[in-house]
């Protein structure tokens, strides 16, 4: 059996990353892999009650919001992506550990340390073995989220904010450049696509 | 403006606690004070929404029920009880960390130290101005429960797990002797009353 590998995909919101995720599934399933395609936060149904509570609440503290983060997360990898990777499964993630580091700590000022030791006691030394992460300024994020969705309260942050979140995702990539894959997310849409297919090509999982 | 008080009630699950809370906000009452009735898990929407989780999942792990339990708290503590401390209330709170360390510590041995690293983190060095622990041993307490209540998971648990809790009531008392109150719950109703009285009694707040 095949080894069983974490993708996760992670992104300032606008960064266009949903409408690569089908692609990409696609792309495996043509390597003859089983896909499992999740979110953080949610992907079981504690984890769904958790981002409920977290994307409708303005008045939730950032340690209480990474203690439910967090909390979602254990049960997401127990129940979900465990399980998937022991059976060789390619569990593809939209958003992961990374996006905690640098929506709640780089955008929202929360002590990276908790986070750290929260990593560390949930995830027990899990980690992606492939982030793709589509990079682009939040200038022209904002441009591209429009005023078509919904907005909910991280929606209604400010540009500071995803420029915050950007450099916090570049410092984590810079703490794993192994497992970290740039996409330039400013590129047109065949371009991204592009680059998301070379960083899959030179993998040797399929 | 009096000082806000926090008492806390302690106890495994048949231990009677409840049906003497009533009486405690009456008296407590009647020494002019505002009463601020609440519970853990519990106390705020979200952390409401916690307790649901938390009673009706049977595969949740350990480290999870902590994650969440300790984020309903942090946000407990910031909506209900340090407003009602802050405005000179006395708080009553039905259980609190004492029962994490007892349940999910003593109980389903998850470790103590990560459950003194999210006490530290969430409570800032609050606790409880008085903690009346209501002990009995683990055996009458499940005659009293009987059959009545709902079964939802922790009435499952069995006589063993009781008898660790309590002495995970016993080792947290043993820590704090000047807030700890131990309560001999197994003497009928009104000599377990007397002995919360003489507790309140006891100090100078009123």
């Amino acid at each position: 059996m095949r080894r069983g590998r974490f993708i996760t995909i992670e992104g300032i919101d606008g960064a266009g990353k949903s409408s690569h995720i089908a692609a990409l599934a696609h792309w495996i399933r043509q390597q003859q892999r089983e896909v499992v395609l999740t979110r953080e936060p949610g992907g079981t149904r504690l984890a769904e009650s958790v981002r409920e509570l977290f994307l409708h609440r303005d008045d939730m503290d950032a340690l209480t919001e990474a203690l439910l983060v967090f909390a979602g997360r254990r049960d997401h990898l127990r129940q979900v992506i465990e399980p998937a990777l022991a059976r060789g499964a390619v569990v593809v993630c939209d958003r992961f550990t990374d996006a905690t580091f640098a929506y709640q700590g780089a955008g929202r000022g929360f002590e990276l340390q908790v986070l750290s030791q929260l990593e560390h006691w949930v995830q027990e030394g899990r980690q992606p073995d492939l982030t793709l992460w589509f990079d682009l300024p939040a200038e022209v994020a904002a441009a591209r989220r429009g005023a078509a969705r919904d907005a909910d309260r991280l929606e209604r942050e400010t540009e500071d904010f995803f420029e915050r979140v950007r450099d916090g995702y570049a410092a984590r990539a810079a703490q794993a450049p192994q497992r970290f894959v740039r996409i330039n997310a400013e590129r047109p849409r065949e371009a991204v696509w592009q680059q998301v297919e070379a960083a899959l090509v030179a993998h040797s999982w399929w």
